[in-house]
């Protein structure tokens, strides 16, 4: 079978939603830290975006026992397990928010990180050559990056549905459990950004997992973090790379190629392998044998 | 009539071809001092590429009496004045080239400007919703910015066929020519690269034009010179910029915006709106009334 | 008759007084948008810092009738026309700006331009050169570089008593009027944070007289805004450039050479030359004839 | 005793000389990799400078059979087991070399790392405390940082005669040899530089140790490399960073606070701490006990 969805029909990955057991400092980290802006609020949810993200809202946060992600939304036509939709808002600036230049979505907040727009989400996937299918398959996106292990099993795909190189990342669960979320990320304009990122999470006591340093697959200098809820956070830049060619053949990685770490040598934190939310310790669900 | 080629059929700019009166001055320009490499040669032409561009070649400089453009190619599937294809030759560096990153074209060249990817192309109109509309209707590129004077003339148009705000743009000839080249442009990394970028034309006496500044229109942060041949080249960053709202409205800029000038306030200087290649002198072709 | 006091005795500018006709809103400029802190209060006088400056103030905004500068302190023995002291306050921060490193002065405030520290000030001088040999003979500060024009007179002088290449400069006085301020100087840590901080004063509706762009003298990066009250004010930055040569000569630039512009070619706008504060109209002082 | 040379006679780390036992590979190194330029060359040494240095050269590259370091020169008037002098001579561009502005040493080279200027050095000392007195007291440069553990033992000195808040800087010689050498630092402009530093260097093979990241103590931004001769190389950034007070107390870091590792968390390699030219191996001079 092939994609009953064709990849133009979905537009973007467009909004998560995160799930924080301390939302009033998960919402302090977005707002004062990453200088993101909040639209409304709703029960127990606060929806929040980045300055130059063109809808009403990026992030739902939402108070919750356990950490992990409630649900994720790609804009297009049509449904599946995920939350796919095309009648959206777009964000109307309040007076004080109105930006100098007209084709800016809001005044630039000069606050903390000063992130710009949702860039991608990655998730710990039970199987991620399953996972792969699906969103080739049944929605259309294309995979730009992989690593297959010596025994041919998946670890991790890289799609996307955009000229960006991903907007969607899966990697194996160490523990086999479902549905796990690894991280969120949100895009600066520069490495310098991204610098300037960790010298203001360390001022706030925010925990650094790992980084500032570049990617080897895709080639982003990333930035992680863990919200104060738990939640793995990316803060990340890309440059100018963009994939454009219609033929992109996806970039295999394999085993050896990954025990050099990242780009320029750095191990890859042993965290990176294990941790997600919710942690290991709290999840109830279904494991893959 | 409704576009007979659909959006996702362009696929992005491919390549463009620019007329050298100074063939050798113009080719040590794009090699030593934009820092791009060459790819092959063949008759009076030279073929060359950014080191992030992942086909054999993006430039095509020719010898010949008169500067200006030659042709434009866009990759995909069917023709009209502009020439369009899909078989192409993915490029596929010598040893020395070989890049660390499997997932890179080439080797980072470190030298000179260091330019990464040809980004978009301006061209001179002498009907600029003329041309607005075939690039629309038969092209199915989409208008991201215009400006519209007081009268209802159309002054300026940006279109897209990807994700980038613009691949494309054409702004009214001074002096009603036909396909007068106005400029070509690569992309780096930051804003800081651009700034170097004017540090190392500046050290080889390459005439810089205007900029570095940022665009109000696009944002983009430019630096315009003259390469040798007289052919205006521009380097630019656009951070993380990108239009993903499927559902993108045009920008109108009128004409009292634009006498606001750049973004930070840099008037545009006269030479912008005049100056284009051929230079006005030598061009021969039919002119609008 | 040669130095009273020697170079080593004189460490560094230290802090000026500004006056403000909109103090208020001065006072919002300086912290909301360059992103300093207060320090105190006292009269009619607020006291500033940027976040890496090690004393207690090194800005005084004082309201005031007419725009122009107060005084301003360099941190040494002995004194003169000019304030000069030792005995000074450290700079001691509350518990909610200490920095999360110990060898900071306060937490990084992530607010609007950052400025880092206090780098110079310029003054409108009616005798650049008279100016020039008391800062070198009376105060043991070093020419760096000078303006000559053809018929011998100084146009402009850089001097410095540090590795810095300038922390002060004088500059003729278009008017022949005494004692008129030119602008202060805040230093920030990169270009892109001068490129950053003049997207933040145009969300902030902050008159930007020109730049960013590079100086050929000294070839700081530089930003022109003018503050609420009518003070021009300076962020830049110099990169890695210092001045380390016991013997180094000061460059002398012709007219000739000033009229090709900035270092990338910016022609240098007409009120650089002209506009000062108090503004010509409101200053009531001796004019040189 | 107090200091028989003034600290102002001392006016800045001038050249070193580096051993190499691949002397071809290491020139490469330093001209094709870091941007350096040959000034002379005489016997089995080469002479280089970096784009910006004002001296006929900083680094003196000689053949021999074992790594490490030559000699250390201060620019200044008297003589101790360090190379001291005054006359020297000032670098004269050849015509393809000079700069298009005059306030600058040498043409901006664009190739490779492009580093600006000699910035610092660092020796394995076999006791700290004993090397520190000696600069402080007998050279009178500042202790501005220092590790002290806790029995009491010094681990660490940075130690200056400049603005910069390091020109030379010790640590503990973990084999308790004499006169090892540690690393040598070039500074760049931005930690931008430093990033695409370490892109430049992973392209070209070259073995990067540890970095980009931020040091805890003095807060440069660094990129540590092994030069194909075994010499540690560091390239470095301090943004806008200077000590200017002339009472600044030398910042006291503990071991505790060590153990923290670098500004953002990253833990210190072990070679870091262990490897140093002569490598241990080859080392053959005396040992503390």
């Amino acid at each position: 079978m092939k994609s009953t969805i064709r990849s133009t029909d979905l537009a973007h990955l467009a909004h998560v939603e995160l799930l924080s057991p301390r939302p009033d400092d998960s919402l302090r980290f977005f707002v004062d830290v990453l200088g993101m802006t909040e639209s409304s609020r709703r029960g127990d949810s606060v929806y929040l975006r980045a300055w130059d993200d063109y809808e009403h809202h990026t992030l739902k946060l939402t108070a919750s026992k356990v950490a992990g992600m409630g649900h994720v939304a790609f804009r297009a036509t049509s449904p599946e397990a995920l939350e796919i939709y095309y009648d959206t808002e777009w964000y109307a600036p309040p007076p004080y928010l109105k930006p100098a230049l007209k084709n800016q979505a809001q005044r630039f907040p000069a606050r903390g990180v000063n992130v710009r727009r949702l860039d991608h989400l990655n998730l710990l996937a039970a199987d991620v050559r399953a996972l792969r299918l699906f969103f080739e398959d049944v929605l259309g996106m294309r995979t730009t990056e992989m690593i297959v292990l010596d025994n041919g099993d998946e670890a991790g795909a890289w799609v996307t549905t955009t000229n960006k190189s991903y907007d969607l990342a899966f990697t194996a669960d160490h523990y086999g459990a479902r549905g796990r979320f690894h991280h969120l990320t949100y895009a600066v304009d520069s490495r310098e950004d991204v610098l300037r990122g960790a010298d203001i999470c360390l001022e706030n006591g925010i925990y650094i997992e790992t980084g500032p340093h570049k990617h080897a697959i895709q080639q982003t200098f990333f930035l992680y973090v863990y919200e104060p809820g738990g939640n793995r956070v990316e803060v990340d830049s890309a440059g100018a790379r963009l994939v454009l060619a219609p033929d992109w053949q996806p970039v295999i990685w394999t085993e050896a190629e990954r025990k050099k770490g990242q780009a320029w040598g750095l191990k890859t934190i042993e965290s990176f392998h294990t941790y997600g939310t919710p942690p290991i310790e709290e999840y109830t669900g279904p494991r893959r044998t």
